[in-house]
């Protein structure tokens, strides 16, 4: 993973997975409009279920969200013609005989669960599995919080800063790391999967920053892993001592080849009761993303003033080049070939 | 004309033919600028008529609408080249010989009649035939009024739209027609020929919304025509009763591919009189012509947004898919091929 | 360089020569941006000189432009990566081993000289030759101005705009000289070699205009020369008597194929004091400037709806033809061939 690659200027387009289309609370009687890989998709909440449909009428192109549900169907503002959740056109008003197959909307096969509406990534393809479950944000013991934010950066370049040690004490100087002529080296196990890549940091400190210190003011052992699961989630897991367990998952969505959104949900138990919890750690958490989110927007407008994408990285670049091949790899639906496991042990001075 | 039919996103440019350019009241002393399929055109009027050059001077491609008309020239700001309205270069200030036919302009053949200037869409080929006239423009029994609109969509979206039945129910719902689920079936027979395009509806009773009211009060037999004319004639034309006659022209100027003007010229004659008819029916067409215009302005995003035009159309799409097929034979070139005319009858629901 | 000649839209874009990066004044403790041909780079300044660096990371393309000046080095604000001034990476945080030769910026050579930071348009190839010297910025017998302004056109159109005399009488009417049917013819002796072309007018007399009278309200004989010298420098040089001496220099910089920076340098000496002419003279040449700005704007413009460069000229269009030539010819690598020397005299009439 050391030296320079070039890349083009467009990322690699994961379809084949199940992404995030909006949080359920948000889509209510009114079709909405959701984005993916840059085509805009519209949402609509029947007794049926919910469906998911290539925002463009097929008779005239014009927007279906700008329709209203009306039987169970969205009706299309332009001549009226209805499509049910799974796409089926049932009626053209004015025609004398019934709509056929060709008067049909492409539909996304859609899933709701854990208060999110997940749509699988490609109309044209049967899903496969079901979408991520998030690990304990049904559990009582925990405080969840749920939040949702945009980056102006492809998927790849947020899953990659989201799950980066080493900016931490540049980009969010004093709040978890510091930059500093004394570092301490840590082991750095990185496994690789067909469908994860998964990083354990072995040997690391409380975090020195006013995070670590609000989460865990008496110290203690530290257990650290970063992940990444095809084909769009980040997982931070923290244990500190025995009392503290924080678990962040962040799922993305491509709306765009360069606009990303992220609906996170972090479960924490700590000492610090719940209730104190989130008025004090999520505006915390939300400075700490635009820092962040700033970032991302610089390293974007360059790529695009460059005309291109172009990485020298090292061997403490230790999850973004894997996570860039495995995203390559599903975008080229070359997934169900059989990977070897790949592991490695890096030294990282923190 | 059934089923699903893939288009670039780049209308049929046809070029053959005359468009107008601007409106005779609204070319005075200073040059002004129009635009056709994309290119500015600067019109200026001169004691021996008007000229229409490509809006780029020759020698340095600075716009000559930014000129001055002097010696029934038009006198480029930049060095003061001045042009006839043929484009020969009659003069370059600060060179002791003559200019040469390499220093000419690009000039568009003109008509001037009925208020409007008209030129021809190609400057390179010599003009065929004569502009469009307006049938009832100049009769004086009749009370006719002009306007000029904006609509975001192709020539051959905007020419759709206007002699489209169906939409009426939904995007001008109460006005002329509404939805409902008992229709009365009515015949429409569509004749094709060289040029053109016809549609009769036979057996439709007198539209029940506001606009049918207003003008006919009493009710009465109607005889209602929809008409398309290459390159760009549009024309609707309702007899309801024996005292009441609507005829709609609305010549279109693509600006761009998907930004045209309409110019219409509305000649009414009915037991309303005149003076009463301009101030209630005028503010009318306008509201109708907006809801149209807000409806093709999405049909046009959503195009680009997905890169393609894609329509599945039906059997009650009368007359759009014959408007295209005869802009795309124009924009080819094979008009003078021999046409084999064509009819059909086709039940609509109304 | 007579009758029409097609160009594509882009510009030639000459990088083998240097170029002025800002003016020294500019560059303080913070680094700042300049953008050559598209591109931008980062200037900083170090207690061992100044560097010129592409503006985007080697190792995650953000801009090195919002980073810090460190030990002599520029650090990038994503992961604190460190450059020398010319482009080799020192620092790594959190790697143990030492950054390679692939972690390296890119840098421009650069010099800095007379109030100017200049770099070489091409951090691939060596420099050849040094920066461009103003004859007169130094000497104490004359006057001298600095001025820096931006206009929306080529390299080459706005040299071509700088150097042309025919326009005068129209985008600067009454300012210099006048369009007039009674003209008086001089000769014009060009001499283009292979880095340079100039232009004589022999016989004119002192400029009726404001600005001739203001400079030289005696009159006299005139001296008269237009130069330009690849890569990127325009000169005006007027002698007007025995006692007045105009010299301008503007060094261009092609900050993008449409929008050019010139860095004018102007030395006077005449009867008219020094400390006189600065506050009458000065706002006059950015009023002329302005005037020229707004045509080049509109000329840009038009070249790009047109997708295209067409220029028809003549004979007295005297040094903008051979000023393509030559850019054309650098841009090509062509610059070492041996030219042969070219001379031409020419009517114009003024």
């Amino acid at each position: 993973m050391e030296g320079g690659a070039a890349a083009l200027l467009v990322p690699p387009r994961v379809r084949r997975g199940w992404f995030v289309a909006c949080r359920s609370a948000d889509l209510r009687a009114r079709p909405i409009v959701t984005r993916l890989w840059g085509l805009p998709i519209t949402l609509f909440r029947t007794e049926g279920g919910v469906g998911a449909l290539v925002d463009r009428c097929p008779h005239r192109n014009v927007p279906l969200s700008d329709g209203t549900v009306v039987d169970g169907t969205l009706q299309c503002p332009y001549h009226g013609w209805r499509f049910r959740p799974d796409g089926a056109c049932t009626h053209v008003p004015g025609l004398s005989g019934a709509p056929g197959k060709a008067h049909g909307a492409s539909a996304y096969p859609v899933r709701e669960q854990q208060g999110f509406v997940w749509i699988w990534g490609d109309p044209e393809v049967a899903p496969e599995g079901e979408p991520f479950r998030f690990r304990l944000a049904d559990d009582p013991t925990y405080t969840t919080v749920r939040r949702t934010v945009r980056a102006e950066g492809s998927m790849h370049m947020v899953a990659e800063n989201a799950l980066d040690v080493p900016h931490t004490a540049f980009v969010h100087a004093g709040l978890f790391r510091n930059d500093k002529p004394e570092r301490t080296p840590i082991t750095c196990v990185v496994e690789r999967e067909a469908d994860r890549v998964v990083c354990e940091y072995v040997g690391e400190a409380r975090p020195e920053g006013l995070v670590g210190r609000l989460l865990s003011p008496s110290g203690g052992t530290v257990t650290h892993f970063d992940r990444f699961y095809l084909p769009s989630v980040v997982e931070v897991e923290y244990r500190i001592g025995t009392e503290n367990h924080i678990l962040v998952d962040a799922v993305l969505t491509p709306e765009d080849d360069y606009r990303t959104v992220l609906h996170a949900v972090v479960s924490v138990r700590t000492r610090v009761p719940g209730w104190l919890l989130k008025p004090v750690v999520l505006p915390f958490a939300l400075w700490i993303f635009r820092q962040d989110a700033l970032l991302l927007a610089k390293q974007t407008a360059t790529m695009q003033a460059f005309g291109e994408q172009r990485y020298a990285s090292t061997e403490i670049d230790l999850l973004g080049p894997h996570i860039l091949k495995l995203m390559q790899r599903a975008a080229a639906g070359r997934l169900t070939e059989r990977q070897t496991p790949w592991r490695k042990e890096t030294t990282l001075l923190v």
